[in-house]
């Protein structure tokens, strides 16, 4: 159903040096299913991480922030279970973590704040942290040397997902290969505020702490912070960013030669897995670009743009491709801008002009509003006529299949 | 499908003095359905109205606030059409709503500020407002004698309800019999942000202005505006309270000895008329009532009410009568109460106590959250430990039909 998504080719997956990768099936939640991950980090391994604003912050957030903050950012390993989001578990759900961290920072030997933990899955259930202990040392075996990994690490960490989510970027920097290689997962219970659950993406190329610390936040903005599939910001989005390279020549400022082509790889790596999610949302059938124009400030953009994008009757309207087009420029007013002048509003569907100074554009045709709205992927652009500030938000569909799944996720 | 919503009983609905309903086949979208009403009101009349604050105002939406702005309140008719909205209609839309007021007040003799106009329908369309006009006639002629209407007034203004929806009071005032009666309509684009398009409760015993202006408001705060069916505010909410009673007696002031059973009564009506809309909302299968308690603030508690009950994932959750309620706790997460503390959050679904510190309770058992959840009428209370104050929201579940019904809506 995924909404023109195909799982990625194997090859096109660049293994990241210092990176090996490792699953098992641990039985977390039902017995089958891979659903435990080991990602190992070479020596000097450098992460940085941004996480869910969600008040109901699962215990595994908690203590990934602790081991960033604790320590200089140095990362050995990083552990993720797919069943159970140790979420809404209180104090016996920050135990857990912990021994699940000190766990396995003793099979290799590492300290444990250099060890981050990630959970996924049902909320409010105590994680059965028995089998997850006992699935690492088949996580470890099978990660001897994994660089082709990222596939079968993408495969792992899947729950409502219908397509593993993996991308990968090659560039050159100073006449060195250097790679960026990351995976995502989620489909449902997604409006990221900060990050969705599970992003990881990995370079071998060498970049500073703090460096690093603004990339991910900066990143994180302008792809996983800009998707939303139900409006439902998750207790355990998580976004890491972990460079493996030699601290030898690490980009410590933005004005090193490297940082521009570096970052610019990153971000495209984010928005490939960022976009991925929505296109695999749950039930999604099409693939919808909300570009918001003309306003005073990025945020009001996209509060405007996630307007939008939440309303269950627009986007019912897109899953039945029917150009009732009023129903956007309603969600555009009651969007929250206060001071809108509706009468400068303008609405086009990808180049048709649907909506003019608060009123159907006369040029319009509703057989041309039909026509792009059977299109798998649409771009809604909005103008506000207020300023000169924009964002731009992904979303999918809502479809019988939405309800299908949700109705029957625990099931 | 509505939960647990049965039309009312035509004898429970009382006539209102000074009161005639008429309505028409008009054929404004459709030929055959009764999709044009007309209220007149007896000399004296005073109504006071609440509107959406959707920037995206409809055209009938303006004219009611200048008619009402312009003279005293006083009211002769008024005139509601369904199958188009009149909104994001330009100054053309405008410029119709007024001749439409022009043309039923040159009919009955009056002056046009005192007709005020209301439409619900497809928004971005032209009002075809020859149709509307040449139903005006039948419309009034059935009107004659019509106290017993409301039933008729409430079938004539669904769209895509499935109930008609009326309620009723009587009370002795003074020795004299009083009567408020009303009409509202409504399944789907609710979460109205005064008031829902239309709502309209006629009282025949005498109101002051100040105090029927200051009713509408308070009493659309505890009903119309504590009612969400997909978090869609309309662009035609419109909540109007009238008085016909004689200005000789007239209350208004709030210590004046009628006001209170009759402010009780207007309430009364009022709730009654807006759960009968979440219970008749698109695709509803259950009627849940979302009470928040230990908050700052009343809006504070309406905020992580509204959040959960727009959450598609608890909304889901309802439909399966699946106790995924960590899925309820998720959305208190993300309510944008930033200062939350989880673990002082509790959690009760009717009386079994789900959740207490940020976990699990301990007495907790899933058949017991299964056996409520398989119930038609829910109450969901959630205690946020922060202070002293309060809101309830009501909603109801998502369901395929949802989809169903918006997806196929204008075919």
């Amino acid at each position: 159903m995924a909404a023109g998504l195909l799982p990625p080719e194997p090859a096109s997956l660049n293994p990241v040096r210092g990176v090996a990768i490792g699953t098992a099936r641990a039985a977390i939640r039902k017995p089958g299913k891979r659903d435990l991950l080991v990602v190992r980090f070479a020596p000097g391994s450098l992460a940085a991480g941004v996480f869910t604003r969600n008040r109901f912050c699962a215990a595994p957030v908690l203590v990934c922030k602790e081991h960033l903050l604790a320590g200089t950012g140095g990362i050995r390993a990083l552990v993720v279970n797919t069943g159970n989001a140790n979420a809404g578990t209180g104090a016996q759900g920050l135990r857990v973590a912990r021994e699940t961290c000190a766990h396995l920072a003793s099979m290799l030997g590492v300290k444990p704040e250099t060890v981050l933990p990630f959970s996924t899955g049902v909320i409010l259930e105590p994680l059965p942290i028995e089998r997850l202990l006992a699935g690492l040392p088949e996580a470890l075996e099978a990660g001897q040397d994994a660089g082709q990994g990222w596939l079968e690490a993408a495969e792992a960490i899947m729950t409502t997902d219908t397509v593993p989510k993996a991308a990968s970027r090659r560039i050159q920097l100073g006449g060195r290969e250097v790679h960026v290689s990351g995976i995502s997962k989620g489909a449902g219970m997604i409006r990221p505020n900060m990050a969705t659950m599970l992003a990881l993406i990995a370079t071998d190329a060498g970049v500073s702490r703090p460096v690093l610390q603004r990339w991910v936040a900066e990143v994180a903005d302008l792809s996983f912070n800009r998707i939303t599939v139900d409006g439902d910001t998750s207790t355990n989005d998580s976004f890491l960013l972990v460079a493996t390279g030699p601290p030898g020549n690490a980009i410590d400022r933005d004005d090193h030669p490297d940082a521009a082509p570096l970052r610019a790889a990153i971000e495209a790596v984010a928005i490939e897995l960022a976009q991925a999610i929505v296109r695999d949302g749950e039930g999604a059938t099409k693939f919808i670009t909300i570009r918001v124009e003309g306003a005073q400030s990025v945020p009001e953009a996209a509060q405007v743009a996630y307007a939008v994008a939440h309303s269950p009757l627009v986007k019912t309207a897109f899953f039945a491709s029917d150009p009732n087009l009023g129903r956007i420029l309603c969600a555009v007013g009651y969007a929250g801008v206060m001071e809108l002048d509706a009468d400068r509003v303008d609405l086009h569907l990808d180049t048709v002009h649907v909506a003019t100074r608060g009123g159907r554009h006369p040029d319009y045709r509703e057989e041309d509003g039909q026509r792009v709205m059977r299109q798998q992927d649409i771009t809604v652009r909005i103008g506000l006529g207020r300023g000169g500030h924009a964002a731009t938000v992904w979303t999918c569909d809502f479809s019988h299949d939405y309800v299908a799944i949700n109705a029957d996720y625990r099931s």
